[in-house]
């Protein structure tokens, strides 16, 4: 049994609710590590058929002297639907968990999501700890408070702001995620790199350009400063009224970019990337950015070998009306958010169709 | 077109939140009234096929100005289910409604609970006007932002605390509610009366005495103090961690008795009305109280013409059995809220399992 090692803590403090992400390594293997985080005699693990495998066995030795129950869902956003949100409901029933039960979410992204709505509405809310295995659940689903399943017609349009009790980010992990789920984690790395500019940008650029790995040193560092920016945005927006907006940065392409392909054919990170090459050919079809700017986040996707380009095959048409669901639409009007330069980006509803078609006929170019 | 009249307008302030409940007649009828608090462009209205035929016109042709869409549902606690939640979920996504849309519940509690859920999860939440049309909703369900769905197992296990933006009590609407229903808000009443004692005991009883009606001229008055009471519990507790669960005083055995007959045979409130007769026989079983109480609480249900016996044909096994559902359980022990005298009313994890067994046998004699 491993110790844990403890890199760095970010509070986050929210009008009624305080708490906190802990980056380690290790900690999956720690049992007193987990267990001081559940102060519950019930707790319901929710995972996967990728990570039970490899790692459900440490956190449920961790609960033998619990009620410790499980649910594993098949893995992918395919899954993320009402559906298996009632699997969840009827083991939660089945398994009599009350409202002082502990919903524990083992995995990427999906699982934070579905473990952390089943939380916010089973009995009207019960614990949530996140216990995030993907370098995208790490950095930026597992944080924040954002559940939700998708619906035929866009994603996450089902869902609430639930905040956990405890993010657990063991990069330990990592070291089992495949090398093209950790390269989609790296385009929410860059998003977060491109909104605060300055050293970050800096930093990322180098660890790219290094090859950043699930062991590189930089890795806790790195991690470490995107969860802050993160925890402080939502710290000072927790329901997206306003600033919080700014970390969909590239969102609305990426969302309309998946439901097209109905979440089969690219990763969300992937479709991020795909999303910020978009965000910065707007940002220079509208005037704000210079040429500069498209070159520098296409350099950055291609360190990370991340797609850029609209595939040609993609209906812009259908495309521009998959977007009409974007959350951010406000009085019937798109919202984008715009990079005027790395560390200067804002959102904007004064985007044209003519801007908006611009844009998606120069990304499908990149091919 | 009737113009509005005001009797007491409450705000309720929590944390992060505050919102007016308005007690009125004739707002319903009064455009210039319902426009003032609604600020959106788009209207959701959810009502169903019992309040529609009555009310629904005068809720939409205030909103003509703007996209204003219905969903009619059938009446009941038996549609108060997933299946239902679905049917709002998907006429809000098929009309194109967005985050920044408002929905209306214009019905009773089973309607402000859903439409209430649906709110609160669809985008993550948007905003919420309640217009209670039953007693028991304007005085208890549309109050203090509990919502939620009913699961086969049991009642509102599934649900969120979600705020509405404002709750619109109007008393006209009472006239067109059938007399059983109305009787069955008089449980709620009692409950608080019970609860509060002092003057509003005495107010209740001879209210009730004097057969209180629709257009009594004391109901204003007696439906703002429920409303007050309930203000300020939720006020000093919203998410029910501790005072707040004295409102449920005659719920446990409620829920059981509605979840035992699959919420056919009784409203919700005559459900509560023999709960809490029960909780007075629990109350004496446990020594808590005299036997006077009991003799009170029967001659309140009198008045109001309510059930208090457990009918005979009740399994009174199967019934315990659905209490272990009820969502005050902690540490897997059943709480019940007994009553020391009236306005002398606590939470207590001491009922063992031959108070609970007498408390029943005894409901059952009442026969």
């Amino acid at each position: 049994m491993a110790n844990c090692k403890l890199f760095q803590r970010i509070d986050v403090t929210l009008a009624t609710h305080q708490y906190p992400i802990v980056i380690h390594r290790h900690g999956l293997s720690d049992q007193n590590f987990l267990q001081q985080w559940v102060s519950s005699s019930q707790v319901m693990v929710i995972s996967n058929t990728t990570i039970s495998p490899l790692y459900l066995h440490l956190v449920t030795s961790a609960f033998t002297e619990r009620q410790c129950d499980v649910v594993v869902l098949p893995d992918g956003e395919a899954y993320k639907n009402q559906k298996f949100l009632s699997v969840i409901y009827d083991a939660l029933i089945a398994q009599k968990h009350h409202r002082d039960t502990t919903v524990v979410a083992l995995g990427g992204g999906v699982i934070g999501d579905m473990a952390g709505f089943a939380a916010a509405t089973y009995q009207r809310g019960v614990r949530l700890i996140h216990l995030p295995t993907t370098l995208l659940a790490q950095i930026d689903a597992s944080i924040g408070g954002k559940t939700g399943i998708n619906h035929s017609l866009g994603k996450n349009l089902i869902g609430s702001f639930y905040q956990p009790d405890a993010v657990l980010v063991d990069l330990d992990t990592l070291s089992t995620l495949p090398e093209r789920e950790f390269k989609a984690g790296l385009a929410e790395m860059i998003k977060y790199a491109l909104l605060a500019g300055g050293q970050l940008l800096v930093d990322v650029e180098k660890a790219l350009k290094q090859g950043l790995q699930f062991n590189s040193p930089m890795l806790p560092y790195l991690v470490g400063q995107c969860c802050l920016i993160k925890a402080r945005i939502v710290e000072s927006d927790e329901k997206e009224e306003n600033l919080r907006a700014l970390l969909n940065l590239g969102h609305t392409f990426g969302h309309a970019l998946e439901s097209y392909t109905n979440y089969h054919r690219w990763l969300h990170g992937e479709a991020v990337a795909i999303g910020l090459y978009c965000a910065a050919l707007l940002s220079h079809e509208m005037g704000i950015a210079d040429e500069l700017l498209i070159k520098q986040v296409k350099h950055l996707l291609d360190l990370a070998d991340l797609p850029y380009a609209i595939p040609q095959e993609i209906d812009l048409e259908e495309l521009k009306h998959l977007m009409k669901w974007d959350k951010k639409i406000k009085n019937n009007q798109l919202r984008f958010v715009v990079i005027k330069k790395p560390g200067d980006c804002y959102l904007t509803d004064q985007v044209t169709e003519k801007n908006l078609h611009n844009t998606l006929i120069t990304a499908t170019e990149g091919e």
